[in-house]
């Protein structure tokens, strides 16, 4: 598609065979070097019984942001350990994105946090722990 | 239906409004006194980039078997924060359930401890922070 | 010392060794076995600038259980990570009980739950993820 | 003294009163507006089991410079709950700077990252959520 952004490779292959993230209709905005943006609609199947966006899903996003941005380096890796603040609820209808950072890495482990936002306004906190599956050639 | 189990009239109530949880197939065991569970099978659109159950998914279900455990009191309360360790990956077809207890209460705090299994196997450790929205009686 | 428990091996060499834990007073009660119990005094140096014990030295005790209990299985093992929930202060001469109990193990890697009591009072409680220096023999 | 640092009155106070950090030996370089630097140099009396500064130590540097940032802003407030990753240990006379900065802050509620550093070096990553004691005015 032409307004595809141009992402790492890894990110790309990773997206295309992740028929979770495409369910909830999540589209990936950036990725690279540690970094990525990621954003979903709330759409009413995304709803709970308080009447706001299932803190789940609100996770999902984070977490989608989360594997795009720890898999921008190359190496296949995966969440092994999150934590996540609900800040403000999401509604139906809302546009979410989340903003994923690199913290800090060591070893075959990185902490990134996803900043999860409804226009200016903070929805949630989230800071994650990546685990590299393949050893790096460094410490091999 | 026959086989729908005697839940606490807060926790029917909020899981008939959670289309969320409805949309994931989720359906729960048990509920009360501070404890629930809740069971899902992963489907075809639960799975991410790396063949395995996005860790999205498998935090809402914790999430909503936490919900449903923190509701089971009465008074309307919300997920505030939660952490989730993923122990080993859930897979396609994989039926996951989510075993949530009550560790302590204080204030309108609550703290939860989820187990997730398939079978016997540990598949995430979630451990939850809930605030009730009303004013207990005793402290108000 | 006739009132000394019998701790494992792993666990009196490593707390003989503890200068921190001793220097805080801490004394351990029991270990063995993915579980511990140790106790602190909190002394006149250990209150903050509310007039409660530091939050510090209240996750030092349960850091220091969570280590006696992880390293009760012998292969030395440090604490990779860990979150604590403050629920009720504690003040000047109480004395705390932290016990440290096992959840799951998987590969090198544990999770510990520890609860930090004041008598039947629950002050602190804790998560902590476990790392294991040395490659299990089952999976070298 | 002619080198203390221009701090925040309520954070002077604070650390005025707070014989545990003054026990440990920490040092305010500065705070105000939601940040704060904190040093502190690993004694004798600091090292654990493993001859590496004890994590609990670590995390009291962390959970001070939280301290200092989140009562920059003036109203009493409390730590009530953190997590900490142990990147790299700690050794007998490093000394850490522990860097504080707030994240987001929603209700009576503060989300702050600190990061302690040896030099350049990453030694720990800690996440901390504040608690204000009195109402805001503004929602009051």
């Amino acid at each position: 598609m032409s307004d595809t952004p141009d992402l790492p490779a890894s990110v790309a292959t990773m997206m295309a065979e992740d028929r979770a993230s495409a369910s909830m209709g999540m589209t990936v905005d950036e990725a690279g070097e540690g970094r990525a943006v990621v954003r979903m609609r709330i759409g009413p199947e995304m709803v709970n019984g308080h009447a706001i966006a299932h803190g789940g899903l609100v996770f999902a996003l984070a977490d989608t942001a989360f594997a795009c941005a720890c898999n921008s380096f190359g190496p296949p890796t995966v969440a092994a350990a999150a934590e996540i603040v609900f800040v403000s609820p999401g509604r139906l209808d809302d546009e979410l994105v989340a903003e994923a950072n690199l913290r800090t890495r060591f070893g075959r482990t990185g902490i990134y946090d996803v900043t999860v936002r409804c226009g200016q306004e903070v929805v949630a906190e989230f800071r994650g722990r990546s685990h590299q599956l393949v050893e790096p050639r460094d410490s091999a």
